[in-house]
């Protein structure tokens, strides 16, 4: 058993390298940039994981595990185009450097190189992973289009937030340890169970995530704190300070996302905890990871095989930056 | 042996039906419009023809019909945000009347459900279609790409057009035929010479269309003769003409290229004339032509059961709108 570090240094010496042909320069060379510019393929090395929770790696899960990064990547280059973000990884996101155009064929070509590379794999067991791989990928998609749709709703439920969270980032995170498991050959009841404790701890690492940007040490997180604050973002925090706040605080909060003031943050993250909102994360965060064990705790493999994954977990979640 | 006319009926009752689920609208309304929009449905009915040419049609020739069409309409969709075209079949495009972020993804995720359609098929076959699917996938990709390139070049080389034009439109066309052919139980060199027949067919095919813009009769083409003119668009007209054309012709061309002067298209159409650009590119389309039915005849089966696919090709590059 590996630890996702060791892992981690592995699919890097196997990805690491070019991906595409040299002509045409002006669709491909986006693409090799974009994959320079790395990323801590988590994805990749949970379906690694995934397999050798059950047996040894074999050699389609590196294939598989390949098609993942580069699926997450198109995500990205065209999440990238929609959000008009200007920088990733500290650096121009494709449709800056390259323009619009050439970022949304170059993401459609990396779609269709992560295919190439789920082609590769033992035929018996082909259909099983496209039939997952296509499903979660329709998801992301899904839960792309409910993000859009939910910055131009003035009230985003709760429920409907975790929806988007689970089906934007868990059902990947999730999907990815379930292929590394059908490829290691494990059962339907232990495949399902790891998918569950994937899909868990994808929506714990979020709420995480929401929390570490309000109340996050500013020295330790390596970014303005604040950022989906001042940005009006609907996040965890956001969201249900709006459902547990007074009359007065609602109106308070309405007041500043829509007038932007100087001290906005201070004030935001002073509403936050009035409602005790950031207890609150802490607990939802606890009661998701807590829910992840149990379906790890019953995958029925010998608990040392576990270990890298629950350290994992640990990790993920409990970091502070 | 049934005609192009048939199995264009036959694919429409099996294709014409929801294709996404309901939910979420916001992503597959988009969708659901553009399909219902129609088309011609070439590519997939070549694909059945290519089937049949050498044997009966099988169940899996209709997954990977419909995988070919979700495929081309994925193309269309991301190509006119690309081209920023406010129309399409006379009816808004999908950025047009849904924005450019949600037209991306419908994209997207129209793709993905055109290789849920390819995970259908026997394993046994599913990595060889996969990879000329895939192959095929990121030539159309490459094509739109120098297409793009192309808009900003002065000067481009017939043989560069004519590899575009191969890589855009071509290889689609000739795949779809190989890929029925492969589900039919063909041998390599049938398949081979199949793709020929397709390859060479399509560049008849868009060299028909770029005369027809030109020379067509305005009454039987339908829309207004010259359109690729007052675009500057780059046709097998203009790019041989700027080729064969005396140093005064080509001064008095690029005057009207970058003036656009009101009798712009007649001066342009004086100029194809003087320099017998009518009559080469009629000669261009029948010497492709003629070596796509030498491919076709080459192809060893029945003489009968060739004719559909001859009546296609006369169809299509013979016709006058």
């Amino acid at each position: 058993m590996q630890s996702f570090e060791l892992l981690s240094q592995k699919f890097g010496l196997h990805f690491d390298q070019r991906h595409f042909p040299a002509e045409p320069a002006s669709l491909y060379e986006p693409n090799e940039y974009f994959l320079r510019l790395g990323g801590k393929r988590i994805r990749p090395v949970l379906c690694l994981m995934g397999n050798e929770l059950v047996d040894d790696i074999k050699e389609d899960a590196w294939h598989v595990a390949t098609a993942i990064e580069l699926f997450h990547n198109f995500t990205l280059i065209h999440d990238d185009i929609m959000d008009k973000a200007p920088l990733r990884r500290g650096m121009e996101t494709v449709h800056t450097k390259f323009g619009d155009n050439t970022a949304l064929l170059a993401g459609d070509v990396m779609l269709v190189a992560a295919y190439e590379h789920l082609s590769k794999i033992d035929p018996a067991i082909l259909p099983a992973i496209m039939r997952l791989f296509n499903q979660t990928a329709k998801e992301v998609c899904e839960g792309q289009q409910l993000d859009m749709d939910f910055e131009k709703m003035e009230n985003v439920q709760l429920e409907e937030y975790l929806k988007m969270i689970e089906l934007k980032t868990s059902v990947l995170l999730a999907a990815s340890l379930k292929m590394g498991a059908v490829l290691g050959g494990a059962g339907e009841r232990n495949q399902n169970l790891l998918y569950e404790f994937g899909r868990k701890l994808g929506i714990a690492f979020q709420v995480q995530d929401d929390y570490l940007d309000a109340f996050g040490d500013p020295q330790k997180f390596g970014k303005q704190v604040g950022g989906d604050i001042m940005a009006n973002k609907k996040t965890f925090l956001l969201i249900h300070t709006m459902e547990v706040a007074s009359a007065s605080q609602k109106m308070e909060l309405n007041k500043l996302v829509k007038e932007n003031p100087a001290d906005k943050v201070e004030r935001v993250l002073e509403l936050f905890r009035d409602c005790k909102v950031d207890e609150w994360a802490l607990q939802l965060k606890d009661r998701y990871l807590d829910e992840a064990s149990t379906h790890l705790e019953d995958i029925a493999v010998l608990s040392k095989r576990k270990q890298p994954l629950k350290d994992l977990a640990d990790f993920l979640v409990k970091r502070d930056h």
